[in-house]
């Protein structure tokens, strides 16, 4: 199974090594992984992406709690969350019938053109993996130049369940 | 001088590890650092921004460089190109004027609200670091709750001098 961990880590030299070499010692995956400044100073927010099964995941949430410069571990996957990825697109499409194409792709996705040429644009998306792979799978059919992907970050819901249920179907009517 | 690196980097266990440690090593400050599939199934792109003395960023990319499993690195620092980050904001707002004036931010920064509930906002925030940080800086007088944000992910601008000025300033008008 998939599993998303928000790691709260004192910002130090090394640190983020010592996490990363955790995983790859244990063979563990990372799928995808990002790291940030909080509003702390001194502490970094690390998400972090990987599968196996529950078991295993568990024990190595266990092993990053030992680490003594690491003040949270948190397994989003087990509560309600919401988790969103960033991609930078460079996809070419000269003025016409097919830029036109891609500015309705665009639009669907709720995306944002950040740049245009003559020959291409510059798109910038958000979402769930989902929706930001479907988007490169449809904008692909165009040709791709370029393309950066940010690694998932993942934050809790709002307490409130009697918004959930609409806020994701509106997701999927408007592709946000 | 801060440098926003992108590199690419063969899919294996212990990788990303090796590259982190070579940072860590050697005294080198990671700021922001995210990993990510590319469209090729085998390789990641690693988008790292590190700060120090061009010279010794120099020596660092050399070191990279060498590594086997780096396919290459480019320091988009020295290119012309586009960053971007992500932040997911978890914001106290009860219904009325507080939460209006939370709303009127998140459109003038062309934010999202992706979850709300009675007593708070979840709201999907992208730009450049100094765009974000803004955004941050002026919601936090109304609580911020939780806060994740993930690393810089840059690309390469089109090849078009001409569209880049009107790009900036439109960004500066609406706070793109």
């Amino acid at each position: 199974m998939r599993h998303t961990l928000a790691i709260l880590v004192e910002n130090r030299f090394g640190e983020l090594a010592r996490i990363v070499g955790l995983f790859g010692a244990r063979g563990y995956n990372i799928e995808s992984l990002t790291v940030a400044p909080t509003l702390e100073r001194q502490i970094s927010r690390v998400t972090l992406v990987t599968s196996g099964d529950d078991e295993r995941v568990e024990q190595i949430i266990k092993q990053l709690d030992k680490q003594i410069r690491v003040l949270s571990v948190t397994d989003l996957t087990v509560t309600d969350h919401v988790e969103r990825e960033l991609a930078l697109i460079h996809v070419s499409a000269e003025a016409g019938l097919r830029r036109q194409e891609v500015l309705n792709l665009v639009d669907v996705f709720r995306a944002k053109v950040i740049d245009i040429s003559e020959t291409g644009l510059l798109i910038e998306a958000t979402g769930n993996r989902a929706k930001v792979s479907a988007l490169l799978r449809l904008l692909g059919g165009f040709g791709i130049q370029e393309m950066v992907r940010a690694g998932t970050v993942a934050i809790g819901r709002l307490p409130s369940a009697a918004t959930e249920a609409e806020n994701d179907s509106a997701e999927v009517a408007f592709g946000r």
